[in-house]
């Protein structure tokens, strides 16, 4: 063997950016594997679309075959993102006898379990370093690094385009619609951002993660999923004055033989690590019963990022080949845990509730609260308006279950002297 | 094989809490190891001991060949600490033919390509991930992660003690001898604390870590070293008021190629990652070309995460003996770099003086650091002492060369205005 061929399935922002490394670093990455790497054929949708000079040397094909069976082809990198095809291409090339390095998060976290095995049964490697934090070395460290430990939380910022506009709106005083705008024009976010600020991102990361850590199979739709789009700019500014700040936590738990698995918005402490996180930073707070609390934190999209990754995997697949070692994954999904519902957490809560100004409001909304076993924390009365006589009340709860915090504001919703609940947010530490 | 036997040098603190887990885990290591992992047999220094009733069933020894040469024995792990014997130990383990795992920094940073060359000779496992950051992972991510990357910088907390000292000077504003003496009665700091305090356990940490960053053999005698015993709590203080933390960084830059090596205590601004690092804890930063900035955060002390560092490299060890995989390390340490001395690094600073107070007195100051090129960026007068009529003098000067600032330096020392050079301290960021 002279070389290791690589077989490249798409060429945008982060296939140009592995194209670019696999051609400029040919020496470094050579001595790196042991053996010369050299990408051979390259996946585009249109083979004569106008490209940087530096790719005119790339063999281009617009058929995914060319690339997938391609004898010279050993490792398949898939960087087409989404379910379909980069399944069927995923799959196709593990049975054909390729190795696979994909950034693809969605089809990962919905097909892992099946495509590892498949991979096992054809005695190919299927790693996908890129697809949780991007250029943040997280699958390694947790299937390797922690592998001694009992894992007892995640707690990440796993979407990099929520957290910049969850920065913004605390930073800036925005409220969401605005800060989603700027963030669009800043390319930071989607046109259609849907995947993004509804969590759904997060929660394919969180699932990955947390396979990796609990050894289950967990499926994302087990995850409950929660968006930031009503959260206001107030709801930070009360934050703050509560020594918080509000981040998109991807969380995962362990409770016995159960896991709580949700990503929706959350007050941490404002000096905790990761609410220090802003911008389009991504942090991985992992707890295990060694290691303590350890935080990983980078970059979690970008080319290059993901090109740190994608080339990193390469790297291993093809010292592997080279020293002759399988690269077969090892797979270790055995736990029998199950996901415990949203409605059995029990879990701290703040409630921003617009009321009647007027005495005894506070002991109506504090009796629904008490009836239900909600036990108040702490409770700020703001912004009183004489003209419309309402004010709000913020409200911090001591840990409650879910089920019954949500009895409890059904019923408040319906108290005459509340006008409305502006806003729920959970509190965690 | 029906079993892989460990053998445990040393049952200190952190070897109880290796044999605590080795004994307390045995399914799960088992499962994750994909064979039974057996301790064999312990050295102690003392047989008769008494010890905990968990380890009433050790096979305890105070004669180091009955581990090392003990032919049920297939992995050591050195747990001893200090450069002899533990040096002569690993080198006796790795030529019987054993695998070994160790957490000594020490050896391993003047020893450390040695020992490698001779495990690859050998064709046996030597693995270190414990003697850096303790549990965080941090030696498999630079072999393996950032294995595609050009890395620039290592910016590092990696001494507990002095972080936990440093971070009681600046919230409590204790000055430096109560501060250790705090940190002595709370165990986080040695009744003899030079290595800690001096930055020489630091250094150790930072030759292995920029060994693997740069593919080049660090000799931690090349490493510039300055300890935190000249802090007071008075330039924590104008710290704070310039917007910085003070923290002993150790600092690796690569500058073609030269690299920069040096362990000294620095003013960082106080919204960076690595400011917000409090107590024991650990943190390193790392620059790469291709993954940016990434941060790794954690425990970088105690039984429980070295413990999780020495069980991963002892897993990954019999994993790579379970499938019939070599161990044998991969070298790459075949950079020539060389190491820039100190005093030509270009770099910014902090000067605390105490001077005369009357008029004339910043205008010669200035003068001398004009004359050695060096430039003020900012200078505040502070607590004019009328009895004594005295000043206090902080300036901060742009990036100069070292050995200007020293030059300039020793020539305000001579000025009959400045009573003393109370401190200086370097600026990064």
């Amino acid at each position: 063997m002279k070389d290791i061929g690589i077989g490249l399935l798409g060429l945008g922002v982060v296939g140009s950016g592995v194209a670019g490394v696999l051609l400029n670093k040919t020496d470094k990455l050579a001595e790196q594997a042991g053996i010369p790497l050299v990408l051979k054929k390259v996946l585009v949708r249109d083979v004569n679309k106008q490209r940087l000079d530096c790719f005119a040397s790339l063999a281009m094909t617009d058929r995914a075959e060319e690339v997938i069976t391609n004898p010279e082809v050993d490792i398949v990198i898939e960087v087409i993102g989404g379910e379909h095809p980069a399944l069927e291409y995923i799959k196709q090339a593990i049975t054909t006898g390729k190795h696979v390095v994909t950034a693809n998060k969605e089809v990962i976290a919905k097909y892992g379990y099946e495509l590892l095995s498949l991979a096992q049964k054809y005695n190919v490697g299927l790693r996908y370093e890129a697809s949780v934090g991007s250029g943040i070395p997280l699958i390694s460290p947790f299937q390797q690094d922690l592998a001694a430990n009992d894992i007892s939380a995640i707690y990440a910022i796993l979407n990099g385009t929520t957290n910049y506009i969850l920065t913004q709106m605390s930073q800036e005083g925005l409220d969401f619609p605005l800060a989603l705008r700027q963030a669009q024009e800043l390319g930071y976010a989607e046109a259609n951002p849907v995947n993004d600020i509804e969590g759904i991102d997060a929660a394919y990361k969180l699932a990955i993660l947390s396979s990796l850590a609990f050894h289950t199979a967990v499926n994302p739709k087990n995850i409950y999923c929660e968006g930031i789009s009503r959260l206001q700019a107030k709801d930070f500014k009360y934050a703050k004055e509560f020594g918080y700040a509000i981040k998109l936590l991807a969380i995962a738990k362990r409770d016995g033989e159960a896991i709580e698995l949700r990503v929706h918005p959350v007050f941490i402490p404002e000096d905790s690590q990761l609410a220090k996180v802003n911008g389009v930073y991504n942090a991985v707070q992992v707890e295990g019963n060694l290691a303590g609390k350890l935080v990983f934190y980078g970059q979690g999209a970008g080319a290059l990022p993901a090109s740190s990754a994608i080339i990193a995997d390469v790297l291993t697949i093809a010292r592997n080949i080279s020293y002759r070692i399988s690269n077969a994954p090892k797979i270790q999904l055995n736990q029998k845990l199950t996901v415990k519902p949203i409605s059995d957490i029990k879990i701290r809560y703040y409630f921003r509730l617009n009321v009647l100004d007027r005495p005894g409001v506070l002991a109506q909304i504090s009796k629904v609260l008490g009836d239900n076993s909600v036990s108040i924390s702490s409770v700020i009365q703001k912004e009183s308006d004489l003209k419309s006589q309402t004010a709000v009340l913020v409200i911090m709860t001591h840990p409650a279950e879910e089920k019954a915090v949500q009895k409890a504001l059904e019923e408040i919703k319906q108290l005459t002297v509340v006008n409305e609940v502006s806003n729920f947010i959970r509190v965690e530490g």
